[in-house]
């Protein structure tokens, strides 16, 4: 088991066929992920392709996540929790300032995803939209969006099942609202 | 009055201050539009950055296009029509394949925003998910995603400020479902 911990995050390999858990080990805890091709980095996951492709907004168990050229990168195998996000850019330095006013220094999910991609070539303008694991971020009939607490309890996982070679990003969250206030670590293994 | 046949696209550069107006001639029909920095190609737009500050799916008169880095690349002056998308990345062959079950070539708004970029240097991976105008992609509160035919009649139009020097690709959507079953041109000027 591997721990990422709170408010930081980490990058891993992943080649086809093995399979990624991630769990949240005490609850109330988001995951921001994002996914390259690990043989031609201009092949990342995509929010409006995946959306496209699966015709839902919320994706899980049973979905699979899509790149910007149309192929499968993952898919979902299990979701013990059942809610995730794919509408919301990871959380920014700009995020804070803008949206919560706060002006000083504050920890990302976009920081820690350059900084652990880095060395994988990833530069931070080619860092997509995450699949935001375990966030919950409601939506009303008018568009309305509201970031709401996860409902993820100790213990909950999600398990993925690379199907092309991967470089992988992935935090344990930084934003307040997008944890319920508190900051938690994340586990994750690979089989 | 510029034209962009049916089934087709172009690019253009805005100047900070400058408006594009999105006009369908006929109705029904959709325009698919990305933006990248005139200046640092690196920087475009981002659908996950605008759903988060603008707190809302529904992205309509009033609200700002957001870039990668957390900066307004347009504002939405007037919106005559009032639904557009951010949802769904724009058709590209592999739509048509996956979706559809079409094998032959068909005409799709990812090749017509590729061609028409590359003079920029913009490769087709560099491609966002596009600021769909006039799309009316519907959800319930399931997440279910559906796409009806646009509400648009002859003459409605989209204005948009450019917030900085601006690349832009801009279509006439090539997709059966999007576009009520018939293909149309549609116009834009710039003022």
């Amino acid at each position: 088991m591997n721990i990422i911990p709170r408010q930081s995050g980490t990058s891993l390999k992943l080649k086809k066929g093995q399979v990624l858990t991630v769990i949240d080990p005490e609850g109330g805890q988001v995951s921001d992920m994002v996914l390259f091709n690990a043989n031609e980095k201009g092949e990342k996951l995509s929010s409006g392709k995946t959306l496209d492709f699966e015709e839902t907004i919320l994706i899980t168990e049973g979905h699979h996540l899509w790149s910007n050229r149309s192929r499968k990168m993952m898919k979902i195998l299990e979701d013990s929790n059942g809610r995730n996000d794919f509408l919301l850019a990871p959380c920014s330095p700009e995020t804070f300032k803008i949206l919560y006013g706060i002006e000083e220094y504050h920890p990302s999910c976009f920081e820690n995803l350059s900084i652990n991609l880095k060395e994988y070539g990833i530069s931070p303008d080619d860092i997509p939209t995450a699949f935001n694991i375990f966030m919950n971020v409601q939506f009303d009939q008018h568009g309305k969006i509201t970031v709401a607490p996860p409902t993820s309890r100790a213990g909950d996982r999600v398990r993925f099942e690379a199907l092309m070679d991967l470089v992988v990003g992935l935090t344990a969250c930084s934003a307040e609202d997008s944890n319920g206030g508190s900051f938690k670590p994340i586990h994750y293994q690979v089989d």
